[in-house]
């Protein structure tokens, strides 16, 4: 999706040294293999590959603005867990028999490296991994590694990335009704986003109305981050395959980029309004994303 | 694997229940989906097609015969997780690029009735549907789910199924000792028979000293029922291809078939002396694994 992020691009240097010490992690977590482990190499690959990290990013400085101890000793890791699923799902839409894509992050694709073979068990690799990380974060309570564990599982199945990617799959290039996207974007991006704002919002300790405002922020973060995906469609510069999403029925073919520009803008307030009502004073979240979108944006006006 | 398991011609009732509340209960904690959701359909068909369902009745028996409640509320789904991972194994083991398997289970394999695509998003959707049922499992611990998680986590990862399919695919044909050949088959099956009895012990409450005999049990029954499957392979009636084996380096083409028998009944043996030590006199599991075994083997005498 989009640019490639340059954390040293950003006002923050804060933000430099998460996606440091993200890397460094996940580095950590992902199995070594041998030389002839092309599977380990093959999640390596798939996860360790420069990457925006906005996953992972996100719980983290969510967690924060909750009220979560910045050295709290298992939020790492359940940020890398995320990134491990999105990984996970990104090798797995790219293979022959779903999008068939070439290039991502500006590289060839898992199954084009590594086979389709050892691209599928890698992708099953660390989504299992990603769950064992989870339920093994310390300093968090064993119920709210559970009910993690339990978030991350309705985010991946059949109300979640899997319905997603069918429905991208089977209904895609058949016209579509600008809600018929709206569903599919929000199966194919918010409900991970939802995740993911949850374990920050159990890192926190946060009670139940603010695990219900995450969720609507999640709703419309999700939304804003597929329009971005289909403004940048046709872009080069995105480390992806280019207009593969032509044929396909996309808000910006039926309504235009510049009304899609204000639907993310829309979008984008709404999530901000609801993190400043979770959050109050903090401001790291917000003030991250309205950075990411305004530079994403500038790179296709 | 093997012929279909026909509980109706053992010798214990108790165990055609407990093969049909499986039954019953996988049915309820599958998506139901609507007509044109073909990914609950493949993962219901991946599920509740005939099966002999060992992995789900060993964790039950093992678990009573270690002191667990008959009514524990979450054993059943703790059971049914694990059902569900080894469907979605067997989907992805089918795939083309695996082992292009034609036939499982006296049927079409999935990605024969439903599409590659389809097969490959249902068998992710089941596994991460595993994990969501075991870390909501209820009357148990969430300290216990969380290594519930964990313990499922390892079978299925580097370390367990993947490594197993990667080392069958790549290593399978080339000629092997038969330790590398042992290697492969304690991947490609002890590891989720090990997770199986330790959701068993965990469900039961069972001691670490408990905890470590299982995975004996889990090593032996592994071998042994790999062997089996070796001794399998060439005869009809097993609902699956015949021969996949050709050109694969198999213990049974490298000793004969009596070694191969023999070899068999050493690993029971020691797995049921490993059962009395853990359970002293309750014995289900042992009575259930001894007669599953000799119903077996009689079919290819």
């Amino acid at each position: 999706m989009t640019t490639l992020y340059h954390p040293s691009s950003g006002h923050d240097g804060d933000l430099r040294e998460l996606h440091a010490a993200l890397q460094q992690r996940l580095d950590v977590l992902l199995p070594a293999g041998d030389a002839n482990d092309r599977v380990s190499a093959a999640m390596r690959e798939g996860v360790l590959a420069p990457g925006k990290r906005i996953r992972p990013l996100l719980l983290i400085l969510a967690a924060r603005d909750l009220g979560c101890d910045r050295n709290h000793p298992g939020l790492l890791d359940m940020a890398c867990a995320v990134e491990m699923i999105h990984a996970s799902s990104l090798i797995l839409d790219d293979i022959p028999c779903m999008d068939n894509a070439a290039m991502r992050r500006g590289r060839p694709t898992i199954h084009r490296q590594f086979g389709e073979d050892v691209a599928i068990l890698a992708a099953v690799a660390l989504l299992s991994h990603a769950f064992g990380v989870v339920a093994a974060a310390e300093g968090l309570a064993p119920e709210a590694r559970a009910q993690a564990v339990a978030e991350l599982s309705t985010a991946v199945g059949t109300q979640g990335l899997v319905l997603g990617q069918y429905k991208d799959l089977r209904e895609g290039s058949s016209a579509r009704s600008p809600e018929a996207i709206a569903t599919t974007n929000e199966l194919k991006t918010s409900v991970l986003f939802s995740a993911t704002l949850q374990l920050a919002a159990l890192a926190a300790g946060a009670a139940t109305p603010v695990r219900d405002k995450m969720r609507c922020i999640a709703r419309d973060l999700g939304q804003a981050f597929q329009l971005l995906d289909d403004l940048a469609d046709g872009h080069a510069g995105t480390g992806k395959d280019i207009n593969k999403d032509a044929g396909k029925s996309t808000l910006v073919a039926m309504l235009g980029a510049d009304a899609v520009r204000q639907r993310l803008d829309t979008h984008l307030c709404s999530a901000e309004a609801h993190f400043s009502r979770a959050c109050g004073k903090n401001q790291a979240t917000r003030r991250f994303m309205r950075a990411w979108f305004t530079q994403q944006l500038a790179a296709f006006s």
